[in-house]
């Protein structure tokens, strides 16, 4: 299969970030071509006229829990307390496998919609998501998500070796819930699994001031150098949130380049903090945005995490310099992409893997055109993403999905999986 | 005219908060019927079936200067200085009618397409504004601008009578820039017009600890406490961004409700702070939401302004409990149009202005549905609204702009004057 994408511009995303008048091509999964239109070119199955809008690479939403779409809207306006206990623990309680698939489906559709091309998802029922990655044809690294509830190293490895060979569009890291919820032994055989695999680990780090005033009860210093102390991040790794890292925790992560995964709508709207993003990068910290589940979130949308990630930075930091739109837009591509070991889709150029979108530059709130960067970051969203490709595959285009079932077929099953879990 | 939307729900915004399943008609600019589907009906123009869509308010805009998308992404990520004296004033002084008129028009566009049907917008070049408003069929409040480099209490006059005369889609409301840009003499003129009219006074309030410290300095009292004290808010008002108000500012405003007019985008981009909205709630202060500029903001969304608005004061409390989804709807729709003087435009009810608009719920960020209030303030976006209706006319509807000109066209234009601004 063979793509001609013309008359538009390419943001690759390399170094120095450019708009470039180019086209591109794509062959089957990969980037083919991009430069300018030639004199030769060969018989192309589909040629698509960008009009002058922009391709660039999807977003990697590098921390996601997918079917927790199942809680989007349900639980806002609580005490942190009550959102938890009463209103997520209970019903994941009572999830199986059905909605688990139907609810991955819906959030899939979301990523899409809104330029979105692979998620890094940590959750439960996992063949029941493998299920719904495959059958949506979606880019998808299952993070593990082991904990004192369930999972062990061995269930780790489990998990590694069979999610790694399913199909190519789906990968498995290494991970565990978090320090708070996994004992300092399974943490250890943990750091082990990760040794004897030479992979790197991620977890929830640091998303709450309470969360790390417990690991500093329980082992008298911080959840980053608890867990490097028992060689958890030997090959490297990340923590999703991080809004609380001290000065030696972010040495930590410098050295050994550990990435910071943020998440600033959910650790906004559960008032967990800002994360101090501008002073990890300004250390050399790599970073990646996500969006957590839309339990707290409550929208699956990479521009809302950009817009947040640069403007809570400026806040927090009273400098309107801070997280600048191009560090942010790096984050949310490319270092979102190598935090999920996604190192074929981490910018466009020929031989990687055609993980792209079309943003729509033809709409009043991308005019005039300035500058298309601070556009992408400061005023686009989902209403700008006219094409979403994975793998060469448009699965998303003007409104049309092309994912199998129908979006009200999946809204049909989520509904229905959603009556059942609160009935 | 008569229209009829049937089949889908309405969010009146009448107290108390509820979806119903009803059907509404309109006819001519007003709303002619909101219930169940009845056996008797008129015969109707046009009969819209929203398959299970929301009918509410339009967002109203409450602070907007529409021509600064000239300036959108032309100056970000940089100090407040610089911004202001490098990039915003040399471009502005260089502002022309037709500048002012395609600007406009554009950010008309973006309103639209984005659910927001008003808007009260303090800029320059009022006869180009006002012809643009006219030229969109679009329902604007100009709000007076005067201030030292421009504007007297006599020009305030001239405007008041002029723009309140000119049609049923356009009015005016007194008001100055700011305290900190406007002469103790002026202040005081545009007072006793204000009092001499019974007029409301708005005017950008406390928006920096700079601006307040300098009201200090020069009257050893705050902007709210100085301007009362002249007499400005006789009969009523607000004031802009309000993001540093003190306990006697706040007193000042809950007697004489003044309404707070939020721009959390504006102020978390530029660096500002965040205001306290849920203290000036509790405290019984009206609230308004709006976009300011897109200097500034970048985008003109305010389902952006709502989930900032919720956001951040969830935030600065450090409790996920304040400012609840209900209270930020209210603000962007009934509050912003009190403020605004729109009366006939603050709810959906037989007699009011038809200033509707009808928000798809059959998208993936609005799936499932535990809760549509909630799920318009923290998921909706831009991508939901289907179409944009004022005073009975749909100016937008699914990607189609009724405004005259061609999208395309006004996007030309706009880049014409913005390459002649810039040259």
């Amino acid at each position: 299969m063979k793509i001609r994408y013309y008359n538009g511009r390419v943001l690759s995303m390399q170094q120095p970030l450019a708009v470039q008048e180019a086209e591109l091509w794509t062959q089957d999964d990969k980037i083919s071509y991009i430069g300018p239109t030639k004199a030769d070119m060969p018989v192309f199955d589909r040629e698509i006229e960008l009009k002058g809008d922009l391709l660039m690479p999807g977003f990697k939403n590098a921390h996601a829990h997918s079917a927790m779409t199942f809680l989007r809207s349900y639980a806002d306006d609580l005490p942190l307390h009550d959102w938890l206990y009463e209103a997520v623990f209970p019903h994941e309680a009572r999830l199986d496998g059905d909605a688990v698939y139907w609810m991955s489906r819906l959030a899939f559709l979301e990523y899409l919609s809104s330029g979105i091309t692979a998620c890094f998802d940590m959750y439960m029922h996992l063949d029941s998501f493998a299920a719904a990655q495959a059958d949506s044809g979606f880019r998808c690294v299952i993070c593990g998500g082991a904990n004192d509830f369930g999972g062990t190293a061995e269930s780790t490895v489990r998990e590694f070796e069979t999610y790694n060979a399913k199909n190519s569009l789906l990968s498995y890291r290494m991970g565990f819930h978090a320090e708070y919820t996994t004992s300092a032994a399974l943490m250890k055989e943990l750091a082990q699994a990760a040794a004897a695999y030479k992979q790197p680990m991620f977890c929830h780090n640091a998303e709450t001031k309470d969360e790390v005033a417990g690991c500093i009860e329980r082992y008298h210093t911080t959840p980053t150098v608890y867990m490097d102390s028992i060689g958890m991040f030997e090959y490297g790794g990340g923590g999703f949130h991080c809004v609380h890292l001290s000065e030696e925790d972010r040495r930590i992560f410098q050295q050994r380049q550990l990435f910071v995964i943020a998440n600033p709508a959910s650790n906004m709207k559960l008032a967990s903090g800002i994360a101090p993003l501008w002073e990890y990068d300004a250390a050399g910290i790599p970073l990646g945005l996500g969006t957590d589940g839309a339990a707290s979130n409550n929208a699956l949308n990479m521009f809302r995490e950009m817009y947040l990630a640069s403007g809570l930075s400026k806040l927090l930091s009273n400098d309107p310099k801070a997280m600048p739109a191009e560090t942010v837009l790096r984050a949310a591509t490319t270092g979102s992409a190598l935090a999920m070991g996604l190192t074929g889709c981490d910018v466009l150029a020929v031989g990687k893997q055609a993980d792209l979108i079309e943003i729509d530059l033809q709409q009043p709130n991308m005019q005039p055109e300035h500058d298309i960067i601070k556009n992408l970051v400061y005023s686009a969203g989902p209403q700008n993403v006219k094409r979403s490709v994975v793998a060469g595959k448009i699965l998303y285009e003007e409104g049309i999905y092309h994912v199998g079932e129908t979006p009200e077929y999946i809204y049909r099953k989520a509904a229905e999986a959603k009556q059942r879990l609160f009935a």
